[in-house]
């Protein structure tokens, strides 16, 4: 999918008549305006000039201190704030490290499907991106070994492996403890840098933490992305990385050529509010909304889409992945609900060689439980009737079952993790 | 120099005991931070969801109102907003043009010497950037059309024009109204693109305002780079290009892959200055602040510096230029000068090709004026020691004149155009 296609489809849906389940967009609605107030007066009355003013390019220490909290947070990881890089959201971090380890025609790893906002990124510095499949315990790190293996008898050695271990986006699925600890273990025995996306590993809405790969590699071969996007706001722009010191002090230089430093105002807003607010007790406000939001869509699907639909079932994050059956091309189906006035993002946009053509993402964070089931029933009613249409054309029966898809929920390998199972009907 | 070095400058003139003549910094503590409250109780009242929340790439289209208002505001220019991106800062428009128009070993043409900020940035595309000398009227249009003669005769075409007009940095010049009318001429009649920067248009002490690029093409080849960073705050990082539709389309795409959106509460926080105070007026007392300031280091500098000398005096903007005799090395000078608790940008900074040893930038924005006066008497002291020893070593007398400098005052081509004098002492 064309990003200009991709940026069409934003336009759209910024029509108040769309149910969007398209974006990425937090409810930043529920963020109470009279801690916005209190924190800016904050600012007013003790930093003003210094909000206004240019910052060091890494960072400033203050904002780094409330970074080394969210991480100790997230699965108790321990930073050191000289390891890391304030940056102009997670996007950035993604980004300057292309730019800093990708030369064109470098082999670069992701998951399939992956980040469709990492996709454009990966293609504008002529990366080869190699996509490994996932089941519901997320990458599979047998295949990934094997891809490795058949690289390196090409002589290629990838730059990065990237992955999104944790409700994944766009899949929903979550990497097992034990691919974890074989991905670090793979990444540490190969001498291969992981960038690892953690936008959401705060959101979890069921089941038990799992430790960022961060934390079981102690920063070795993992680099970490982190931001405030989705646990505070992503309109202050504001993101971190981890890197070992050689990558960090590129990814430095990389930053200054691109705009200087990260915002003042936005990190000293987030300092303010770590001293005004309870950050995790807003984490976990938004983590209730979530999550009724994410049943509300799981249930939705389940009433609405036909049998021959699959999708993964998150136990946290933002997203849905649905399957539809192969003949479905979800980019021509968008067209079709986009005149019944709900959008969502074509799988293709997460694929680098034109797979997902048959997949959607479906964005439960940024919708109210009413619009997410009028969605949910818009988008399945035009897909009830492709099926139907399918069926009518090739006198097969509508309900032949689909090819598997490509992050279909497979026997739980990890017994400790609790594989999702539709909600009772 | 290499950007690592000016890192660690930046560093050191962090240390609240050495007087930094070094950076580009506004005096945001004139800023009222009653009017950064106010502003801010707007939004919690009436914006706070939008502010948090992501935003188009292109920018929200009442930031653009705004920044419709300063571009009229400056010259007169008239621009649709639809040619136009919000952008993280405008070194993040320097960036985004480079990635949209540089292939590596491409030429692009700036002057002599050029904003050191962008040194890096071009070097990152690998660019080959050629340098056109300037005189006190900016740059010699003159030289640059030989050197685009000479370029073609080598079958090589620059992918753009970058120029500072007005208040140059690092030079203090500014081109003259027959250099501006003939620079287009030529970028029509070669059909060349030009990116003209002007952070600094608004920020004029004395003389008549003449008009931007822009407004003399009316953007069919030039570019326009704009930034808030010098009328209101650098660290909101609030920048906007405006380009034809073809670069500008590229330019969207580059900027999603680089950090999305531009900061949705920066936008606003411009949005609700712009309505809660007159922008005009705090330009107006920066303009009063910063000519009380150039006049105070054009003062010290008669006093404190050695007849070998010389220095531009510009009528409007942040930034001197010195030029020293040639047997001088500005970068050592700094070393001796930090020992004095005293910091400037040694001139090689602003070349590509490791002229500008014996200059160096200094600014008269950031410090109050006893702090400049104090400051240039520190750097005068260093340089009258080393042309002191070079005179006892080299039995020359220590007053034998210097090499013309770079961007050394000339007979003014252009009759309009007061030449600057010295105050009198």
């Amino acid at each position: 999918m064309k990003s200009s296609a991709m940026r069409d489809l934003m336009a759209v849906t910024a029509r108040p008549e769309v149910i969007s389940l398209a974006g990425g967009l937090p409810d930043t609605s529920s963020f109470p305006p009279e801690t916005f107030a209190a924190v800016a007066q904050r600012i007013a009355r003790e930093s003003c000039a210094k909000a206004l003013q240019y910052g060091p390019t890494e960072g400033l220490a203050g904002t780094k201190d409330c970074i080394v909290e969210v991480m100790h947070a997230d699965g108790g990881m321990k930073v050191d704030p000289d390891d890391m890089i304030v940056t102009t959201g997670g996007q950035q971090v993604i980004d300057l490290v292309s730019k800093t380890l990708i030369d064109p025609g470098d082999v670069i790893v992701a998951e399939a499907p992956t980040y469709p906002g990492a996709v454009p990124t990966f293609s504008s510095y002529e990366a080869k991106v190699e996509q490994i499949d996932m089941d519901s315990d997320g990458m599979r790190i047998d295949l990934l070994e094997e891809r490795l293996d058949q690289l390196e008898r090409d002589g290629r050695r990838p730059k990065f492996i990237y992955t999104i271990p944790s409700f994944q986006n766009p899949a929903g699925v979550t990497m097992s403890l034990e691919r974890r600890q074989r991905l670090v273990e793979v990444a540490a025995e190969r001498e291969l840098l992981v960038l690892e996306d953690n936008p959401y590993g705060l959101l979890r809405y069921e089941g038990q933490p799992l430790p960022p790969l961060y934390a079981l590699d102690r920063g070795v071969y993992v680099m970490y992305l982190g931001t405030f996007s989705k646990i505070l706001s992503p309109g202050i722009r504001l993101g971190w990385v981890v890197a070992p010191p050689p990558v960090l002090e590129k990814i430095n230089l990389g930053k200054q050529a691109a705009d200087l430093c990260t915002s003042t105002l936005s990190q000293l807003m987030v300092q303010a509010y770590f001293e005004e607010a309870r950050w995790r007790d807003y984490v976990e406000s938004l983590t209730e909304i979530y999550r009724d939001r994410r049943d509300t869509m799981l249930d939705a699907l389940a009433e609405f889409f036909p049998a021959e639909a699959e999708w993964t079932r998150p136990a946290g994050g933002l997203f849905i992945w649905a399957t539809l059956p192969d003949f479905i091309d979800t980019t021509d189906l968008l067209a079709r609900a986009l005149r019944d006035n709900v959008a969502f993002v074509p799988g293709e946009a997460a694929y680098l060689d034109g797979r997902g053509r048959n997949a959607m993402r479906l964005n439960f964070s940024a919708s109210d439980e009413e619009s997410i089931r009028e969605g949910i029933r818009r988008i399945g009613k035009v897909v009830r009737e492709q099926v139907a249409l399918y069926g009518t054309l090739t006198g097969r029966p509508a309900s032949e079952p689909a090819r598997a898809p490509v992050a279909a929920p497979e026997p739980a390998e990890d017994a400790k993790v609790v594989p999702l199972r539709r909600k009772a009907q």
